[in-house]
């Protein structure tokens, strides 16, 4: 009927989205257009089976927005730049890819000219939060809808729900839940729940097939990587950085590198605990944070620093369109014009290391001195000069409190 | 006699200061008092052999000022508070010790009523300048001598000059430039004097000689490490975390744990490059940050990331005695009253993993909620009202830019 | 009845509370227990009068909870070692004072046993947070009641709920909303709903009655004002900064001196526009903050401001309890050791100029060399080595990008 | 001759800079080529009489360098961008201008291929460092000449020494000494040089002439002064913000508005305290923050403040050069895109208010609900689910602390 709502619903093909399709569509007699957002983590393969089951539950339509490149060029491009790893562990694997679902389904809304907006979020995590004030800043007037939450139902009410539907699958309950992505893959259940133990081998997506160890090395131009030399693909060159990071998890992964588990502040306040296997993301951002700190000066590291941390917890946090973001993303472009060079990196189970880099805008250049070493910059009293002069206020301070 | 000038030289056995003893002695005709600061990174035969070499130099007097706890209780404990890596990497070995060493070599120079000090940096590093302020905020009125740093001499010239003072031992020229202290072990030379190459195995110090996995129990109690679990030693607490750092040290280090190359900002404005195995240092902080993130606040964990970012580098740059530094010391301190709990982590050759935290403060208790689990705490409305207050001002700014 | 719920009211006397009191007490049924708390704003006749005004309209115990030293001792002192004024503005005059009132009147529903708390903020503003957020910090199992809120009464239907209750007094409507308080007064209306217009003379609460200039002395101990010297009333010492305070507020007022316009980010995200008249605040922080530039080190400046920055728009945004603020507390009165000394002000209408300061710990001293008079405590070969070394990093980079 | 070593000096016309050319001319034998850099402080007979004196002593030549647009466009602009005053304080108008004029006479230099550069600063200030470093970086190769600061001669010697070439003429010595500039003027001497004492009237240049109040209104457009509306020169627009800032100072000037005493921490460690007057600079800046307060979010606004603080003290320490500094003028202005609209503000004598403002882009409109007043944009339940989530952390951290 023409006069139904029209309601736009992020679809994932899960449990969870299946039956908002069903009851948006029958108890709520809306239209369901659903939309999957690609941010690099789905197949092609991926992609028909969702679409064919979209249209299996019922919806009007189902559109896929391809957005990898978007994410990389808007995104993960300035997670390279900021080295941004929150709290130092976590490479924001889902946060990033959710925003961005959340900010291309509102899009799509406003298109397509809905008047209500839904996701298949729980009440208990980041992501509703995400989808919320993406949906609202982008669509203010559209109703948000959220099944899931709002009736709290379990994982059994909506299957037997389903079930009553006539929609009698096998919906695969895994021991773990997994989010793949473009930029690292989360692991999350059993162990993580607690506080004490670590997931076992078997938890990991990805196994551990390779062993011994194997040099690669990553050509970062103005702090993008465009290049990997390795032994088994020769030396590649790369326009679009997305296919660079999809060859590095491929190079890497075997090795079972980029694991590890984090810990950290939800927006809602509680605490949560998460797995992730992101080898590109942990080999790029310490192959680049190394190549920077030696062309970049002191100053622009401890700045990128600053502004990066607030950048990764904010894009976490869901304020991704807080115009700050645009603001800080200009500063750190405009930080990586020297930021090329090669880096040479070693793989071997479960860990790697950087082992040095080469840069035409290397700072550490033997020219103007090496540390350690002797040197005609500069004189032994140029250095007691320095020292007189840079320690003068503690000097004084220490004299005044001294009543001298 | 008695009118001689009184010099405290800081004396460290090697060339360099053993040349500055004669030049000072006989080229100076001053009393030469050497003073040796242990930080916790000699032996009781280091320091019989240190004592033994200035007096057959012709030291007036050798003394060794024991500083162990003290750097431990004035500084270690605060980078582990602060869980300090400068630029995410160098646990500063040995800044943190440089520093130490120069405060007390002052204070010593002082009490004896010394009217010159010297040491014997080159005028190419970092140390030259961390003795030269420590000297200068202490001691004001005293001179300070740079006997290498001014000559410019080279070992070679050194060598010469000491064999004419009839002082004609062998002088060792090792391959690398190690400096073992409580906190890590430096190594220096040949590829860390240019960016691409990475350190041979010999180079390393602590040879790996442990296969296989094995997992201890770290206890910190608020925010020192007091208790380490291992299959080795059983169940210790120790009273003084300096035991404890030696001990993690030498169950980790032959596994060939901490080790890595930093490339960072010297004081003088060149960039260096050095290596470092720090196997405590790196596991106690990934520790306790871990700890850290289960009962912190956020707000907690991200202050105590910029204070302590800042403490680090301004404790590396040699100012350590601005009063500033107190006071971020009594923050850091304040923030620890419940970082009380058990850290487990593995250790396997070249590489140890976090496995997972026990707190009785930690936030993350399934009392108040599981990230991505039903929960009581609130319902969908709260955060659906928590999302559409905290988009309130983008969304308003949105529409402003719109012109709507 | 014994089996009445138990609902605490923070109660100020006010149209919304008085409804409040009625709407519990007939319309839900419950037994209120009022509680007003005192930060220094009410005259004891106001208290008296507020008092009368519970009890009349049926609570079953009315408590003033006095704060005022806490209020000083727990928050204000800190505002003034931070010498925090928002966006350089405002010095949180009523951000403050509320949060003080919302976590006492939490704490009394605690004590007595109370099983609902509730407070009479409109949706439109900050204070709804901070009740809310206090509320359930302290009383999580508590009901939180805010019935003006919830039910969106205008000023005139809540006026005649009342005269149908029999309340038939004169609810005078006042052209300016004014909070007065220890910390200052707020004045919002008219003017202040839009952006263009200052607030005329007739709206500010304290008439301009002094002309012509007077200089008074402000004597800080460790950062208190603990002493002021005025030709009105000689040289007076204060144990307690809040007499200090009300002193400076009686003798710079009536200059009309310390008036402005804020506007700022209100915690629901919409910005919101307030005229102040703040002689105190404004004068004793820029007193301190002068004294402070004289005595602290350039590191200990720039640290305070960037901690006490976030003190307050913490505080404002009503998350005084998290633990971060104490922690900041405890750097800020560490900073404090050297704040001693007497502030010279000149006082005139509309306006007020610090003369000039003197401290024992003043750092200015002629004996480590004035600015721009020769000295002896460098020479100019010193600052060439200084400058020489301080430039290296900068003319390194330059040479590099030149491809020199 | 052909083989005298060229020499460029910064000349002022004064008694030091004077001294350098006949010093450097007749005792050290160099061909003197005078440069005088331009930023707006000087008027057409100044320049006039300043190339009169430098032929005079004996320049081989004599050059203007006319920075005043640059110094706006690359400096001035980002001051205002940021809002910066050092300390809350001081506009920085003599650092910013004499960074310039290092680098202009630096770049000056190389041009004309000059093998040696001076300058005539004393060994006691800023300025010596400034131009030290500004040469290093742009000329590393050239010797730096700085006869005052390395003979620390008194000016009496000086006088002596040039009437002993001949120079006999009168030598003015003011008061105090006043550096005159685009961005405001500086005074300095007798009461400065201690802490406690205020600058009489007589010692301000610009004597107060005005009396009563005066309205004016200032266009911002992305955040520059492009335009004023007074009651002396109507509706002016401005294609150069350098001739809006002069405008303003001859409007606010009279009046004696933007006075103060500045005491900060010098390069070289000891405390310096000057007195300035700057009208135009305190007006700009507190009006475009007023404007930016209420175009900009709450993020935007704390991230401007953190970085424009860095950027006066860096800008202030001579440190311009950094590459850092680009970087952060890029984010400065990329945070400028709304910052346009209409300032009101009233002058009156020995102080100024900001009215009101009214921008296009102004976040505060009713047409999102009003600060205190009721609206549609969210219901009381939206705040009390905010206020629920947003408590969440310090609830759970509170319970946890108390074992529940």
């Amino acid at each position: 009927m023409a006069d139904k709502q029209k309601v736009v619903l992020a679809f994932s093909g899960g449990l969870d989205t299946s039956f908002c399709v069903k009851y948006l569509t029958e108890d709520r007699g809306m239209d369901v257009y659903s939309v999957l957002v690609d941010t690099g983590g789905f197949s092609a393969e991926d992609l028909a089976a969702i679409e064919a089951r979209a249209y299996s539950l019922g919806v009007v339509s189902h559109a896929v927005v391809t957005k990898t490149d978007d994410y990389y060029q808007e995104c993960l491009k300035f997670l390279v730049f900021g080295n941004v790893l929150k709290n130092n562990t976590y490479p924001l694997c889902v946060s990033a890819e959710r925003i961005f679902q959340a900010i291309a389904a509102a899009e799509y809304a406003r298109q397509i000219g809905a008047s209500a907006i839904a996701h298949g979020s729980t009440g208990a995590g980041n992501d509703q939060v995400r989808f919320d004030m993406a949906f609202r800043i982008i669509m203010p007037e559209a109703e948000i809808i959220t099944p899931i939450r709002d009736m709290r139902l379990s994982r059994e009410a909506e299957i037997e729900y389903l079930k009553n539907k006539g929609v009698d699958q096998e919906w695969h309950k895994a021991a773990y839940s997994i989010n793949k992505g473009l930029w690292g893959t989360s692991v999350g259940g059993k162990e993580t729940l607690t506080s004490s133990q670590y997931l076992p081998e078997s938890a990991w997506p990805t196994p551990v097939t390779k062993s011994g160890e194997e040099t690669i090395t990553l050509t970062f131009t103005h702090g993008e990587l465009k290049g990997i030399k390795s032994a088994a693909y020769g030396d590649e060159a790369f326009k679009n950085p997305v296919a660079a990071i999809q060859r590095l998890t491929e190079l890497a992964g075997p090795y079972g590198i980029g694991r590890d588990i984090h810990v950290g502040d939800t927006i809602i306040g509680i605490k949560g605990r998460v797995g992730f296997e992101a080898p590109a993301p942990l080999i790029i951002i310490k192959a680049h944070h190394t190549l920077e700190k030696h062309v970049l000066t002191k100053n622009q590291l401890a700045w990128k620093d600053q502004l990066a941390n607030f950048y990764g917890t904010t894009l976490h946090e869901g304020q991704f369109m807080d115009p700050v973001m645009r603001n800080i993303e200009t500063f750190l472009a405009d930080t990586q014009a020297h930021v090329t060079g090669e880096v040479h990196v070693q793989l071997a189970p479960y860990r790697f290391t950087v082992l040095g880099i080469e840069s035409p805008y290397d700072l550490m250049s033997a020219k103007f001195g090496s540390y350690g070493e002797m040197n005609n910059a500069w004189t032994g009293d140029d250095v007691r000069g320095f020292s007189k002069v840079a320690s003068n206020q503690v000097m004084i301070y220490e004299r005044v409190k001294a009543g001298q």
